[in-house]
């Protein structure tokens, strides 16, 4: 079995530190913003030129925290109620032959040699292993179908955060939450009202209840 | 320098035995048929379950002919003129860090598991590492700007193919191989009218000239 080898480019850093919460595909969540971290010898921001003009990048990068798992040929996609099976290479699943992620990202800026970007779908610590720019003559189908993805209502919650609670994260940090939380964080096959989740975003732990289609913040810890 | 192993998941198969002709982005040439042939090991019907729903896929490749040239912080993009330089990550070059392609194309059919997709920009036996459905929720930016791409306009050349040498080739071949054609296949920095090409597609040598923005094939040649 032929094999090649990829360079560790990048690190993706942001609020994640567990995978709860991570929204299901990049760019559901724009608000939120990570930093993709070169590693020291990829750090050259002549390797940038002409990336600031470019609204949206290409992230390829390791599913890290699947790669021991292995793969195998059907998966059962969350968004679909975690029932139903389909092909691996007909979802966007971690559990692949070859662990890789693609995300189209917003480029928000460039600082130094670190870029700033939003509503990446990774935790914390993602290695990385192309950055590309998003090409909209080649990248952009507007023509295109989408299986059985296009089926699905985008469900979305009301979210509740009390004020008081809010106010105790970054601002800068507040819009990228809200959105996650609006998402509706929960595995697809839970729904008792009474469950209490602890999501892990940036040291705090945002402790939550949903129902009646409404997601309930009661709880904001340091951690 | 950590390193992940990739693994050969299939191979593209095609009429390109060389790198002169191939399309410069996926999509250019939709007419253009390529198939995706498993490797044993990964010849399963199951793992394309639900695939046949989606109009378009993501390949993630290998550059395998650029691999060994290793990479540098700046590139010349041939669509540029290949006088400018800009930042590799800013590029889709294949002279990368990670030698990794990126290609959406369409997905014509489904043949046993072998995958029949329009568009691809890959050579004959370009090695596939992983094949992804193309989400329009997350994948479709119609917003996207596209930096330095965007100013550059769109050369196509008319073709005159005279319908005797056009009859030469397979019927299912020659719209592709127009399309290739008025894409226009020489080197960005070449207009010498007299010059004469010769473009290796599916066993034939197509012979060309360009001037007056017409491409003009004057002979081919089974090899």
């Amino acid at each position: 079995m032929p094999e090649t080898a990829l360079q560790l480019v990048a690190r993706v850093r942001n609020d994640f530190t567990e995978k709860f919460g991570v929204p299901r595909q990049a760019g559901l969540a724009e608000d939120l913003i990570s930093r993709v971290v070169f590693e020291p010898e990829f750090k050259n921001a002549d390797a940038l030129r002409g990336l600031e003009g470019f609204s949206h990048i290409w992230l390829i990068w390791g599913f890290d925290r699947a790669a021991r798992r292995g793969w195998s040929p059907t998966v059962r996609p969350p968004r679909l109620g975690g029932n139903r099976r389909v092909g691996v290479f007909a979802t966007r699943s971690p559990f692949r032959p070859n662990a890789l992620g693609l995300s189209c990202v917003r480029l928000l800026g460039i600082d130094g040699t670190d870029l700033l970007v939003g509503g990446a779908d990774m935790t914390d610590g993602t290695p990385v292993y192309d950055i590309k720019p998003y090409l909209p003559y080649a990248d952009c189908r507007p023509e295109a179908v989408g299986g059985y993805t296009d089926d699905l209502p985008e469900r979305r919650l009301a979210v509740d955060f009390p004020e008081e609670l809010l106010r105790k994260l970054p601002e800068e940090k507040r819009p990228g939450l809200l959105e996650v939380l609006s998402h509706d964080p929960r595995p697809s096959y839970q729904s008792d009202p009474e469950r209490e989740y602890g999501l892990a975003f940036g040291g705090y732990d945002v402790r939550f209840c949903v129902s009646d289609g409404t997601l309930r913040v009661f709880q904001v810890l340091a951690k």
